[in-house]
C-alpha cells in the first residue's frame, strides 16, 4: 500500500500546525505544504515591529525554516507554489511554480489560504509608497521603502488593528502621521468611552486623526505625493491601505466547498468542511462564535493556530474539537493597550441580547506602589440577568491578561455577581486591592440590582 | 426606638470596608468602629514599598482618616481604643482608652480584629533593631530605625510573602541582605521548579540565603548586633522576623465565639459567628476554602475587604454571601512577580486529589517583540480527570494576571482541557501567540492523555 499523502494549501499559522500535528501524531503520513509566497510559519502579527526596528531583518519574524521543516519534522514544504486548482473528486491540485504547472494527487486536504486585504475603490492604488500590510513581503517592501527614503508624511487609512499600529510604528520612525477612518470609534465598532482613550493617545503622540473623511485615491510622480480625500488633499509620502481583510476563499469557490453566511469557508467543529476528507483552518475558514452561535469571519493568529493543530490532529484520526471563540482583540497603541472580548455593543443586540454596560477607571497598581497607569474597564452584561457578554478595556498596563481574565468568565458563562466573586491576586506593584476588572464587576452588579 | 448601634472592632481592611457598607445601606445606623492602633484604613500590603521609599511618609500608606470617616461617612472610628471584653449576653463591650476604660452597648457586632505574628522562641526578640512587620506602627519604626542608623547588615527571617519583600526593600535600601529559612521552599510549600527560579533571583541581588538554619535568638548591646544560629552567627544589624502569623482570636474566644479547625474564627458564607449578632471578617475569620472544601484561615487584604464587605451589608438585613477563596498570593521578589494559586501538592493531597504538574517555561512576549521576559507556569491537576486543581507562576512580567485567568479557571471547575481552548489575548507586546498558560495547559493535556 502506497503512503497516504496530506496536501496543505497554505503554509503561515493555520497551515504549518496542521502539517506539523498531523506529521507528528503519524509520522509515516507524507506531507506537503504549498506556500506562495516565499516564506512560511511567520510571525504576521509582529510585522509592524519588525518594521520599527532598521536593526532587524524582516526574516527574524520566520519562526521555522522550510528547510528546518523537511530536516528536523520531515515535512514538504513547497514555498513560491501557488495551487491553482482543485479536483475535489480525483483529488489532485494543481499547483503554478516558477519552472510551470505540475499536478500532484493527495489523499486528504487542508486549506489554509488565509485571508487578503480588501480592494479599496481608490485611484492610484498601485503607486510606489502605496503599501498594504499583508504578508511579509508587504512587510518587507514597507521596510525597505522606509530605510531608502527620506519620508516625512505618512496617511494611514483604516482604524483596526493595523492601522492603529502602523501609525504607532510610523511615529516611531520619525515620520508625521495622518490617520483616515470613516467613524469616531476608534478601534471600529468601539464604544465612546473607549474610543475617547484611544483617540487621546493619538493626541498625546501628535498623530492628526481625521475621522469622517472619505478618501478618494492617491496621485503622484514616480511615487505618491498626495492622498486625495473628500475634505481635499493632504501631502503623503507613504500611504498604508488598512480598510480590512477577507477571507481567501477563490480556491474553495472554485473546488464547491461550501461557504458560511461570513463568506468564510464554513467547517464544523471538527475543521471538516462541507467535502468529505477536505478540512479548513485559519482565516480562510469560520471560527464559531461562541456567544453568537454561529460561525463568523474572525481573523486572528491565535485562532489559526488554534484550529490548524486541530485540523492536522483530525485529518489522521483523532477527535478534536476547536470549540470556540470569543473574539479576543488587543492592540498596542502607543503607551496604550486597548482591547476587546466577547460581543461589541451592536452584535450582542444582533445576537438578541439586551447590553448593559459598567463603565470605570481606575489605576492599575495600588497607591502605595510607584508607577500606576490609568485603566478603564468597560463591563457589558445582559440586562435581564447579569450575564457576561463582553468587555472593552484601555489602559497603561496590564490590559491584556486582565482581558484574559474576562476571556475565561465568557467561556464558563459568568454573570457579573461570579465574577465579583473571584478570588484575584493582589499585591501593590500589580493591582489595587480591588483589581478594576472587580471594580467594574461590582459596578455591574450595582447597576443590575444585584449589588 | 432608639438608635441601632452596630459596634466594629477593628478598622484596618476588613472592620472598615463592613462599617462603611452597613452605613451606606442603613444610614440612619449609629456606627462605631474600635481600633486599638492610632491608624485606620491602611494598606498593610503596601508597607514594605512605603518602607523602601524614603520620601514618602508612612501616614500615604492610610486611605481614609479618622477624620474623614467621621465627616464625610458619619461613621464614629475610635483610634487606640482597645476592645478588651465582651459581654455577649448583655451585648456590651468594654474599651480602654488612653484616659481609662468604658462599656459601650452595641445591638451588633462585626469582630475584625485581623491577625498577629507568630511569637518565635528566639531569645533577645525585643532588642533595637529587631522588627515584626505587622501594623503600621511596626512600619513607621523599620522606617525610621532605617533613616536614623547607618547600617550595614540585615537578616531576614522567614520566606513568606514578609520576607521576600522585605528581602528585596532592605537591599534596595543598600543593606546587604542575608534570607534565613526552614527548608529549600521559597515561598514555603512551592515546587522545586518554582523555588529555584526565585533562589536565583535572590542569589542574581546578592542576598544570601541560608535555608535549613535554625535561629537560637539575637544578642547585642543597646541594639541588635548579632543573630545567632544553629549553623553558628550572622552580624546584623537589623532583624526582621517574619515566621508567619496567626489569627487574633482571644477576644472571640473570651467571648465564646466557636474557632474553626483553623484556629480562625469559624463562621458561615454569610459571616455570621456561632453567636447570633455577631458578624466576623478578615484575617480573624476562616475563608471557605473552594477546593478543600472547608474554612481555612487564609490571610489576605482581598478577603477581608470582600469579607468585611458581606459582613456589613448582612448586618443590616442584605442576604450577601461569600463563595469563598482559592487561596490565591502573589509576591514581587526584585525583578520577578511569584505566585500561586489553588492548591500547593501537599494540601492537595491532603484534601484528597491525585496531583500532577505540567511545568513549562516560557517567554512572555512574542520573539518579535523585544523586551520580553521569561516566564514558569506549573498547571497541577487531577490525575483522573484533568480538573484544575492549581498553578504557580514566576517570571518578569505579566505573573499576576495570567495568574488571574487561573483563577477564574479554577471558580469555574475547570479541566486543562478546557483552559487550552481558552480563547485569550494576543499581540505580540503582551503574549506569544501561544499564550504561556495556554502552552502549559497543552502540556497537561499531552500529559493527561487528552492531547
Amino acid at each position: 500500500m502506497s503512503k497516504q499523502r496530506l496536501v496543505v494549501i497554505g503554509g503561515v499559522a493555520a497551515g504549518m500546525s496542521a502539517a506539523s500535528q498531523a506529521k507528528r501524531r503519524k509520522p509515516d503520513l507524507e506531507v506537503v505544504v504549498f506556500e506562495k509566497g516565499p516564506w512560511v510559519s511567520y510571525g504576521a502579527c509582529g510585522m509592524p515591529y519588525n518594521i520599527q526596528d532598521p536593526s532587524r531583518r524582516i526574516e527574524d519574524l520566520v519562526v521555522i525554516t522550510p528547510e528546518r521543516f523537511r530536516s528536523e519534522r520531515g515535512i514538504d514544504v513547497r514555498t513560491q507554489s501557488e495551487v491553482i486548482e482543485l479536483d475535489i473528486t480525483r483529488r489532485v491540485c494543481t499547483v503554478r511554480q516558477a519552472a510551470g504547472e505540475s499536478r500532484v494527487e493527495y489523499d486528504q486536504l487542508v486549506m489554509a489560504t488565509g485571508c487578503k486585504p480588501l480592494n479599496p475603490p481608490f485611484s492610484g492604488l498601485f503607486l510606489a509608497g502605496v503599501f498594504f500590510l499583508h504578508t511579509l513581503v508587504d512587510a518587507e517592501r514597507i521596510k525597505r521603502y522606509l530605510n531608502d527614503n527620506s519620508l516625512e508624511q505618512a496617511v494611514v487609512i483604516g482604524g483596526g488593528h493595523i492601522g492603529l499600529e502602523m501609525a504607532d510604528v510610523l511615529c516611531a520612525r520619525g515620520l508625521q502621521v495622518t490617520l483616515l477612518k470613516r467613524s469616531d470609534a476608534l478601534p471600529p465598532g468601539y464604544p465612546e468611552e473607549i474610543s475617547s482613550i484611544v483617540r487621546a493617545e493619538f493626541e498625546r503622540y501628535g498623530v492628526q486623526l481625521q475621522p469622517g473623511t472619505q478618501v478618494l485615491g492617491f496621485e503622484g510622480d514616480s511615487r505618491v505625493r498626495k492622498v486625495k480625500t473628500t475634505a481635499g488633499s493632504l501631502p503623503a509620502d507613504l500611504v498604508i491601505v488598512a480598510t480590512g481583510v477577507e477571507p481567501q476563499v477563490g480556491l474553495a469557490v472554485q473546488a464547491g466547498l461550501r461557504l458560511g453566511d461570513s463568506g468564510a469557508i464554513e467547517v464544523d467543529r471538527h475543521m471538516r468542511t462541507s467535502i468529505d476528507g477536505v478540512f479548513a483552518a485559519g482565516d480562510c475558514a469560520e471560527a464559531f462564535d461562541l456567544l453568537a452561535g454561529q460561525g463568523k469571519f474572525i481573523p486572528r493568529g491565535t485562532t489559526a493556530n488554534k484550529q490548524g493543530r486541530i485540523a492536522g490532529a483530525n485529518v489522521v484520526g483523532a477527535d478534536k474539537l476547536f470549540k470556540g471563540v470569543m473574539g479576543t482583540s488587543v492592540t498596542k497603541v502607543f503607551g496604550l493597550a486597548v482591547g476587546h472580548t466577547g460581543l461589541l455593543d451592536q452584535p450582542a443586540r444582533q445576537a438578541g441580547f439586551d447590553p448593559v454596560a459598567a463603565f470605570i477607571k481606575a489605576r492599575t497598581r495600588a497607591h502605595s506602589y510607584p508607577g500606576a497607569k490609568d485603566i478603564a474597564v468597560r463591563l457589558v452584561f445582559e440586562r435581564a440577568n447579569g450575564r457576561i457578554l463582553g468587555a472593552q478595556l484601555a489602559g497603561g498596563e496590564g490590559v491584556a491578561k486582565r482581558l484574559d481574565v474576562i476571556v475565561a468568565a465568557l467561556h464558563a458563562n459568568w454573570t457579573v455577581e461570579d465574577l465579583a466573586a473571584c478570588d484575584l491576586s493582589y499585591a501593590p506593584p500589580f493591582a489595587p486591592v480591588w483589581d478594576p476588572i472587580l471594580v467594574a464587576a461590582n459596578v455591574a452588579c450595582k447597576k443590575g440590582g444585584w449589588g
